[in-house]
């Protein structure tokens, strides 16, 4: 049975067609909900994208970016900060603030045929740091996981994706579909 | 023919009838989507509440915030700012970065009967202060309009319904109204 992955970033789909057999792309452009928890953006979406592609297995994720300096935000409304301030901006916010500690997060929310609805977390912690490396997207330039000294814009995509949030993320998803499969 | 008004909030329900006729609440808990463009996510909101009252004639608002210090940051996320920083976390992000200006804005969204939409803007310039007053709710505390010694929350109901950005739109969409009603 195939697996959906909605989304339109090729580059997040290649990660998960890597690790996970099975699965094809879902290209809807679904509206984003606000909300400072993933799972509530993610819930809808899925039952979006179920009116749209009923009885079919599907996934969504979301990944966040949580400062320390502002209690968490902007969390899933990273995209509006890049946006507006820029990857830099981020890192001017965190030093102004006095504090560049920050969670990186990403969560998969896996809809089964039936519609039932199950999420898998990953969490990275590491610092705002001041722009640097040319790979990546986002705030890639900005974020330098702890016990490393390169941002994620500093690594190559493999050393990248051993370690991400959404790596940890899609090896939890691939343990419980191995029993789901199983069973 | 009944304008409904798509609001949870008293207040801002009883504002929009002290100045429009024939104004009814229409109290549905709508989605907001994800943008920093109030109109888009008016727009969203007003397909939603035709889908679940076809033919009517709907209005919908969205007021919010825009600090300089941040080009235009929070916008229609305010509220999300508000529930992790508060608002004298606001004025402590606007001390820190150095820039104290922000717009308040109101936009007014109109759907007539046949599902046509208008919008009407209502705007606020003032400074982000130190938290003063016990009136008004979210961000009041924290906005001083300019030509102004007093926050929003220092005035009297009255008093600020006679200035704000939100009175600004509803007299742009009376006036649109009289016309239309004339026609």
């Amino acid at each position: 049975m195939p697996l959906f992955f909605v989304t339109g970033n090729a580059g997040k789909l290649r990660e998960l067609q890597s690790v996970i057999d099975g699965v094809q792309q879902l290209d809807l452009d679904l509206p984003e909900i606000q909300a400072l928890d993933a799972e509530v953006i993610i819930r809808a979406k899925l039952a979006e994208a179920r009116r749209q592609r009923p009885e079919v297995e599907l996934i969504v994720e979301d990944t966040s970016l949580h400062l320390h300096c502002l209690n968490g935000l902007p969390g899933p409304l990273i995209k509006w900060f890049l946006k507006t301030i820029g990857a830099d901006g981020l890192h001017e916010l965190a030093q102004r603030l006095g504090n560049d500690r920050a969670e990186a997060r990403t969560f998969i929310g896996h809809a089964d045929a039936a519609g039932e609805v199950t999420f898998f977390e990953g969490s990275v912690s590491g610092r705002i740091v001041s722009p640097r490396g040319g790979g990546g997207f986002g705030w890639d330039q900005v974020f330098q996981p702890d016990g490393h000294d390169k941002t994620f814009a500093e690594m190559t995509p493999d050393e990248k994706n051993t370690i991400s949030m959404r790596r940890i993320a899609i090896e939890k998803f691939r343990a419980y579909r191995k029993t789901l499969l199983r069973t």
